[in-house]
């Protein structure tokens, strides 16, 4: 008879979803940075694309942590917000609201994180994992700058561009 | 020949992505309420539920203060974050941590919203919609406010029956 599932089963579940999430994220941000005409958003991509490798090692350290193997699971939700970024990409590709198009599809894909790593950074707590709640947090740390950062980027520089 | 894509184009595009997920999250709220176990965590979807209702008949005002037909297109954001809690449910059901998984899978569809409303309403400034802009705020405002609401829940009334 299997065991009751409790919140260390829903958060091995969950840190398995955001590895998957951030390893996707690591094959787009190129394709973005490539795809940016504006330099601040192009170097904007290029500085988060080696930080998101970095949450991907972090994440292989909570792995460690609580005695689990790395190991991803199939993220719907990513999936889904990389692809309506595709489809941006696609269809505002050479006009003057590119950018601001590239700038939304990345919002869209730190406020995933925010609310997953948020998530994981509380049932760390609860589960008495306190290395763990270090790790996460320094990540959500890190995705809410990266939030705040494209916010600037888009009123200074991208959307009145494209207005 | 085709005029330029413009940032209006993308405004309402994005306008056209939000209401297609309202109406998907109208249709999966009952869903979560009527699976939840909490008192409170049903009753804060019941609540959300009203308001998101009023989030749809916004959207509607501001497709007519531009000009436009509320028209939706089809959003794979909110079906990958909508797909990803139905396995949760489906996959905890019964256990203990059934609310702690409701209330991840809820805070993801917020952090989804408040990332394109903060988008539109952004975008309904610099286009000098200002009356869109009051309507695309104060949905924004009852989004981070559910949010808010969904990490009180959780932390008080469910992770620790979960863990």
């Amino acid at each position: 008879m299997a065991t009751e599932k409790k919140l260390d089963d829903l958060f091995l579940d969950t840190l398995r979803d955001i590895y998957y999430a951030e390893k996707q994220i690591v094959k787009a941000l190129p394709k973005m940075a490539k795809a940016a005409q504006s330099p601040e958003l192009k170097a904007g991509f290029e500085t988060h694309l080696e930080e998101t490798k970095g949450h991907v090692e972090r994440l292989e350290q909570v792995f460690e942590l609580i005695g689990e193997t790395a190991r991803g699971k199939t993220c719907d939700a990513i999936l889904g917000i990389l692809e309506e970024g595709k489809s941006i990409m696609d269809e505002f590709k050479g006009t003057s609201a590119l950018d601001a198009g590239l700038v939304s599809a990345a919002q869209a894909v730190e406020h995933y994180e925010m609310a997953r790593y948020g998530t994981l950074k509380t049932w760390a707590g609860e589960l008495g994992h306190s290395d763990a709640v270090k790790l996460l947090d320094a990540t959500l740390k890190e995705e809410k700058a990266t939030d705040e950062k494209l916010s600037t980027i888009a009123t200074q520089a991208v959307n009145l561009k494209a207005a």
